[in-house]
């Protein structure tokens, strides 16, 4: 008997935006696992079952997906964005490693998605166009001072940021400080950019300069993308976009 | 008259992984514009005009492609794996922006793509699974002081690192300074993944210790993931998979 969990990311929101073999292994799935509102993105049909969850039982979850699979069942656990980043792969691979024998025989396959910070800075123009780093603004699972120093050696490295979970009802102070330490590090007219929930009928996108930025500009559908130093705005055929030369120097980068 | 140039990103080579959104875009393009082995990936057919063009000639490429948008043709710029990561988009707006009224009424949109670092990793299991960053390792566009630098603090951080365009012939020593570094600054047990040429018949992973880690494991076609200090290797299923938990600590990072 084949024992296989598919890990699977549904993109930013757009169905055009699932690729074929996501879209493949949704048709062939017998079981869909994961966070209420990324199964909800899946249509109902004769014979799916449906096992939605709520947020923060990562991995109960996995668990649940990984018992589903040992037992025949062609299970899909869906991601928004891609499974890879802050998402459940790493939840799936944590619970094995810490039950090397339980689910010994089960497969496991990891089919990538369009995550929110490539389908944003498509949407922006190409802010992450030259190096940039990749941060999770969630205090829960690491403590706030290991985010600080992670924000500022990417300000001092001149990376261009793409800032994951930036703010939730539930931690709205994290959001705060980092733009405190944002303005307080760079220049004035660093470029910052809120798009939320790019690619689905509530997209909203917003660029601006760092003061001009506002905590309440976030929460936790939207991707936040601080610029590197080097970063533009320009506007093309009436519309603002940011972008990142290819090219750069050393030297003063605020 | 519609005056549009869209830049689309094929993912990393297989078919099942180009969007229906990109796949929409090739379909109703009059005209191909990109790099030889990335227009080659287009099937040729009536009316469709390809425009291949070498490397290193971005600027000229993105010249053509606009003259093309302006002329009322409908231009599709391709890019491997996602045109705002190391590719044609930003390009194509560093010309827009030393040009302003020379196609200001073209239409610029950018289709996101799955990138190579995501490709990879989801072949290799979660490495990218916490924060990160992204590395252009060429030295054509920046000094080499400044990739070094960002390495450093790219391990300083603690960030898993992806690390794109490694090593070419004409530029075989970059690859060996990095490696040089991460060896000295990072235990001898940190994982480090050879990914080339993902989801190709030509795929190739390896995955090791930085001690076993040559520079001729790396080309062009090839994308590096170091590890961050807490990566760990595991075998599921007989197959070797690599991840980064989410939880962090602060405290000792090499």
């Amino acid at each position: 008997m084949v024992k296989l969990l598919t890990i699977a990311g549904l993109g930013p929101g757009a169905s055009n935006m699932v690729t074929p073999n996501v879209q493949e292994a949704i048709s062939s799935a017998t079981d869909i696992v994961g966070y209420i509102p990324y199964v909800a993105r899946i249509p109902p049909r004769d014979g799916l079952v449906l096992h939605p969850s709520d947020n923060r039982v990562e991995i109960e979850r996995a668990e649940l997906a990984l018992d589903l699979a040992a037992s025949g069942k062609k299970v899909l656990i869906v991601s928004s964005g891609d499974p890879g980043v802050f998402a459940m792969a790493a939840a799936v691979f944590e619970i094995l490693d810490k039950n090397p024998s339980r689910w010994a025989d089960v497969e496991v396959q990891i089919l990538p998605g369009i995550t929110a910070m490539l389908a944003a800075a498509a949407k922006i123009g190409a802010p992450l166009g030259h190096d940039f780093c990749t941060l999770n603004l969630s205090d829960n699972l690491k403590p706030w001072g290991l985010i600080e120093k992670r924000l500022l050696l990417g300000i001092e490295a001149d990376f261009a940021m793409a800032l994951y979970n930036p703010r939730s009802k539930s931690r709205p102070e994290g959001f705060n400080k980092a733009l405190t330490i944002l303005k307080r590090e760079c220049s004035k007219d660093r470029l910052i950019v809120f798009a939320r929930a790019i690619s689905t009928p509530e997209e909203k996108i917003q660029i601006m300069n760092l003061t001009q930025a506002k905590p309440e500009m976030a929460d936790m559908q939207t991707v936040v993308i601080i610029g590197s130093s080097q970063t533009k705005a320009l506007i093309q055929n009436g519309k603002t976009f940011a972008y990142t030369p290819r090219y750069s120097k050393l030297g003063s980068t605020n």
